[in-house]
């Protein structure tokens, strides 16, 4: 029986369960005596080429469930990619620690490195075991159902333009441009969809926002960008839009101002899209209303979707810790070089359970949204998706706008002095 | 006695909780005989001009709670100032509606509109009484001790800020600024000091963020600015900070592109100011870490902050629904030109009871942080701060981070190839 010390590293952008996952792996541990250890990599892959190890077994018993419910990585993330060089001196770390279990929550570039790890691991007749818990906001891996902090983050963000939405409607004639995350895939950006399922009135759901979603899988034409919102315009006098960051893609890219080690556009915190998005409706939108000038406002959430306090979806935060245990058990069972999966096996009431798959399939690879989710106009979603994102988020704030009778009038009309 | 109909008017800024005011008012002029009808303005002061009148006897006995728990203003919201021909016509909605009762709920500049037409009614003699309802994210209101719209919103971005800050420690060498509202006082950059007190672990205070906060209240320095990051940064490898849209006041001022009409400046949805700070940051900083290049992010916060919805204070929603409901009773009693007000009656035991004061007391003015509130280096908040705005937020989602014990190392130091 192979025995030793067990390594958890995270990787890349933090959610808000990555820490549930780090918990279910501790609680699992437990019950196998050939893990003698558990260490945590100081800040991912840094930790291991710097040997910074933290000893978990140090901390407190009691902490794992309120470090669980704490978003952020909090034994530290990188975004790094191993070079040649690097796999030398992560193999020196590892001999010296004797470490022969290695857990990976992370996302797709996460799984390259794993993968790459393994690879050198098979080169030097190393007998190592890695599996890799996903990880992911932006819902992007191929194979699993879905990711651990999807569902936490489609809860927030469905949250913020339900309430954008409102605000919105309180002012006249306004046109609000909300820019989320997702470089690649438009999963975060479909999610805001379901702020109209948590209104109560349902009559209302055609007024309700958003009104418009552009997500990164399709062409982003400006020109027809601007012709959707002229028409929701016109019918209602004011639009809630939502764009996924990546859309930047299809345009000049004059906005991407930097790329990570693994060729990703670092877009996040900058307002320069909903800046020039912002621009092309002021030139273009034709509008007529008493009430005055046309209203233009965009927003970047940037970082602050991800790592949200306090509204971390239930159903996510549960998987996440599932997965992180169960690949304890799965490791223990002889697995390696996989990725810990969840698989949908009911869809009239919700329901999954966990699987593996290959490493292979999952490094590298962006699973994006399919077509049959987003509308043919290309400019929302579908009921298909509503269906397989609602149970991820779990309860939605209600909602309700009035019906608001208008009086009738008695005075002439008011042409208000300029 | 004097009897007729009740217009309610919602202006400025949309809270999470001006729907409660709302709601307390149509519950309180239930009792009231005198009170024929219940209208509403649709869309602030542009509703009295135009004519939009909502009748608000139509709705659904029911749906007040929902509407109540809706963030945005329901009746919808203006930011317009009457002009002396406006205020002719709104005297001939008001005789043509035969309404008596004007219910005001809004920030510092519609208690500058109710005064003015308060004073258009006594120079023609209308037997008009109005009371305002004090509203505004910005807490910014003199006389009462806190504003309805505060307490969420110092939960909102506590509970952000708290997360991001996690987030900004999950990389090294990180330095994270967050752009928050406030355009002429600090309260709500402020609050977000509230996210330390969630930490579970006291001794981790001086560690975790936000590590400065500026305020529009002291004139900022960019010297200093860059000084005080350097410090933290040597200290912790990694600054989060908060900076309220309003320290632009004491910039170039080139990223304000435009004003309402009451002159204020309209920042929130740009992201300006802290591509703007990023770059002194870029400039000025020194640092050293084996694990690379200095992280630097800026988040705009804009509008989602103030019609957040499912993270309203609880104490927020009680005070702005009793403020509303209370505005009718001390109407039927016979008060007019006032604003209703919180006034703190214990600080031992948070414990408010509502006033009334002059609307001139109120109308055009800003109520500032005191010094007091502020530490003597200017970029943090005193313990009277925490005392002031604890009670008002309410529940902190509890946090914690690991303690982070070393192993140590057994092997030479690396350095990694470029």
């Amino acid at each position: 029986m192979i025995q030793g010390n067990a390594l958890i590293i995270q990787s890349g952008g933090p959610t808000a369960v990555i820490n549930q996952s780090l918990a279910g792996i501790m609680q699992a541990a437990q019950s196998y005596p050939e893990i003698q250890k558990v260490l945590g990599a100081d800040h991912g892959l840094h930790g291991l080429l710097y040997e910074h190890l933290l000893d978990l077994s140090k901390e407190d018993h009691n902490i794992w469930l309120e470090i669980a419910n704490s978003p952020g990585a909090a034994l530290g993330s990188a975004r790094i990619k191993p070079k040649a060089a690097d796999l030398e001196r992560i193999f020196a770390v590892l001999l010296a620690h004797n470490i022969k279990f290695l857990f990976y929550i992370g996302g797709n570039d996460s799984a390259e490195a794993a993968q790459l790890i393994r690879a050198a691991a098979n080169e030097r007749g190393v007998d190592l075991r890695i599996l890799h818990v996903p990880k992911t906001i932006d819902n992007d891996l191929e194979v699993t159902d879905h990711c651990p902090g999807y569902g936490s983050v489609a809860k927030v963000v469905s949250h913020i333009i339900a309430g954008d939405d409102l605000d919105n409607r309180s002012f006249y004639n306004s046109v609000k441009i909300n820019v989320v995350m997702g470089r690649h895939a438009g999963w975060v950006a479909a999610a805001t969809a379901l702020a109209k399922k948590g209104h109560i009135d349902v009559a209302q759901h055609d007024e309700v926002g958003p009104h418009l979603i552009y997500v990164p899988e399709l062409e982003f034409s400006p020109e027809q960008f601007v012709k959707d919102i002229q028409k929701t315009y016109d019918r209602l006098q004011r639009v809630t839009i939502v764009v996924a960051e990546g859309i930047a893609d299809q345009l000049d890219g004059n906005f991407i101002d930097d790329k990570d080690e693994f060729g990703n556009p670092l877009v996040s915190s900058s307002g320069k899209l909903g800046d020039y998005l912002i621009s092309l409706i002021k030139k273009k939108i034709n509008y007529h209303h008493e009430l005055g000038k046309l209203r233009t406002r965009a927003d970047t959430f940037g970082y602050l979707q991800r790592s949200f306090v306090g509204m971390a979806s239930l159903v996510d935060q549960q998987e996440a810790f599932k997965l992180g245990s169960m690949a304890v058990h799965y490791m223990m069972r002889g697995e390696t070089d996989k990725m810990v999966c969840l698989k949908r096996v009911s869809h009239t009431s919700y329901k999954v359970e966990t699987s593996l798959c290959d490493l292979a399939l999952v490094a590298q690879k962006t699973k994006l949204m399919p077509r049959s989710m987003l509308n043919k106009a290309g400019n929302h979603v579908t009921e298909e998706f509503y269906e397989y994102a609602l149970p991820l988020v779990g309860h939605l704030s209600e909602l309700r706008a009035l019906q608001a009778t208008r009086v009738q009038q008695k005075l002439n009309q008011y042409i208000r002095a300029e």
